[in-house]
């Protein structure tokens, strides 16, 4: 079998040898006569996948016991609407920063629960950016700042975190664990697992335990993330092969190592951008300080090409290449599990098109 | 490979050709050189496999155009609450059953959101049921009626709708297509997915159009029934595996006809209850008129011999028989995808365990 070169935004490539132990192991778990995914999630082999999942994620991203780490289901989609719900009180204010699409939809579900203060709003420039600690005009004393670390779609991403005197809660999907960061800066982050963590069907959320403990009383339990970081993310069935799969991702990211992945990000995306900006007939979409590790966003100057190269790549074995369909332009997603020798081949490529259609 | 005869409440026992068949496409899906999990949720391997999940459930329903099937994520849990959220106004009432432990989460979810009339109570009555129609008092102009079709703890079963004027809402978790039903007289009604319909991580809710089209504009997009009704289940990334999954199920099911299915639900539970009425070593704890064709729920008339009957059982490939840790006592659980030759099995040895220890 020839495995194909995945570009896709997420869902997004897994790593073969996850693949290869979930299908080896689909049938008959462990030599236990049934798969783990028809067994009861309060069994040994169910609770033992659970925790694992729950240590080593808890492992990459260093946090203490100050921090619990949740799975919970609903992507970051759910996530939108369930960090007002329960961290936004009456009368209080939250503010978020708007860097684009991502940004945009977190804040349209926070607008429907309190009172937000969009307090950067750099979501439609052009070329694609995030906000700079110096354009903010913070709340005093506001329930929190809420900020998209990665906009999977315009290829922007926050390098460092920002400044503030409020719990900091950012939607990391596209980019959590993708490097070193000192996550327990962060309050509150969530992460829908489809791209760097698993397969779709579960979403980290790592909160500072006693933000979970003051709020939501007055949520149904399903709502309070106080309810999962008491009954260890077992509150209601979980969505077991999510997890397993993502018991199985980590186990992969901490035999390889967090920095080591961040440097093979790096120069994943190094030669990327390098390439882009070779010639003029390649163009980043994100300003150059922003420019994502994971989604590299780019436009041919002339744009009745993009689809192309985009059949061109699918012939060369490499799916995904296309802009979200709210943008257009072409996005090469290089998540953790993207092998080098992918990256290569599409620099190849882009050489290769532009001698041909230059 | 021997398969263990596995009478899990949920998550539970898949038809062996369905995991199968996600075995051998797990690394390399029809050929497309990855797998249906990595690549993008809007591509075209991946949409066939969503639209045919929801048209197969919307045909096994038996509902016209004027429902809308949509698979969501968080379980029936997750429903509890988003039931009352979307369509419990202010100033209305919600007429609710409690029928035991299920019933009690639904309640205790919906009386964070609004006024709630439990209409009918016995959810604490041993020999454990389902309440009368002639014991509800049901409030004129209730925003709803929420029933629980199917007990999985106590074993206690509706058998027919109630009658009522308002909408009526039914979570099905365990017993959605085990039988032929005329699933059209629920305007809402939902279902995890992890016993009859594959395994966990999605949930399947069927909603009359017009009641999804009326109601939720002062929710977050994510949680308004309209959101997903206007966008195919597909608002944010759908738990692609589970209704991958799903649809193999429902394949599965569509092939055996419901009405065939459910009669073969019947013969197994009738042989089990047979067994457990042949004797008073035995006892069933639930009303003979409520018994579940799904979970059948006995005790030993000497509760000490339960751990024992338990241990005997796992030794001869027989695991999940124990009761839920809420009510001790045993359970067989025995949904769609249960083969009749496990019962069989479970009543040879329960003759046999009375020999020995009667």
């Amino acid at each position: 079998m020839s495995r194909i070169m995945n570009f896709s935004a997420g869902p997004s490539t897994l790593p073969l040898e996850v693949l290869e132990e979930a299908r080896d192991q689909l049938i008959n778990y462990q030599d236990s006569g049934a798969s783990l995914i028809e067994v009861s999630h309060r069994g040994k082999a169910y609770s033992a996948v659970h925790e694992e999942a729950l240590a080593n994620l808890h492992e990459l991203l260093g946090l203490t016991d100050d921090h619990a780490v949740l799975l919970l289901q609903s992507g970051a989609t759910g996530q939108f609407a369930m960090v007002p719900m329960n961290l936004l009180g009456a009368g209080q204010t939250a503010d978020y920063t708007n860097s684009g699409s991502w940004a945009k939809k977190a804040i349209g579900a926070a607008q429907k629960i309190g009172d937000i203060n969009v307090v950067a709003d750099c979501g439609d420039d052009r070329p694609t950016r995030v906000p700079t600690d110096a354009e903010m005009t913070q709340t005093p004393g506001a329930a929190y700042l809420h900020i998209t670390t990665n906009e999977t779609i315009s290829g922007a991403q926050w390098k460092q975190l920002p400044e503030t005197d409020a719990p900091l809660v950012a939607d990391m999907s596209s980019d959590i664990l993708s490097r070193p960061l000192d996550y327990s800066r962060l309050d509150l982050v969530y992460a829908g697992a489809q791209k760097n963590l698993g397969p779709a069907g579960a979403t980290l959320v790592a909160i500072r335990r006693d933000l979970a403990e003051q709020t939501g009383e007055h949520l149904p339990l399903s709502m309070r993330y106080k309810t999962h970081m008491d009954d260890g993310s077992m509150h209601n069935t979980p969505p077991c092969f999510s997890v397993y799969m993502i018991m199985l991702v980590t186990r992969w990211l901490k035999k390889r190592g967090l920095e080591s992945v961040f440097e093979c990000n790096r120069r994943k995306a190094e030669k990327l951008y390098a390439a882009i900006d070779a010639t003029d007939f390649y163009q980043g979409t994100a300003a150059t300080d922003c420019r994502s590790d994971m989604n590299v966003t780019f436009r041919l100057a002339n744009e009745q090409l993009e689809p192309v190269f985009a059949d061109e790549a699918t012939k060369e074995g490499m799916i995904g290449l296309k802009g979200h369909r709210s943008v257009g332009g072409l996005r090469a997603s290089i998540y953790n599990a993207f092998p080098e020798e992918g990256v290569d081949a599409l620099v190849s490529l882009m050489q290769e098109f532009e001698r041909t259609n230059g």
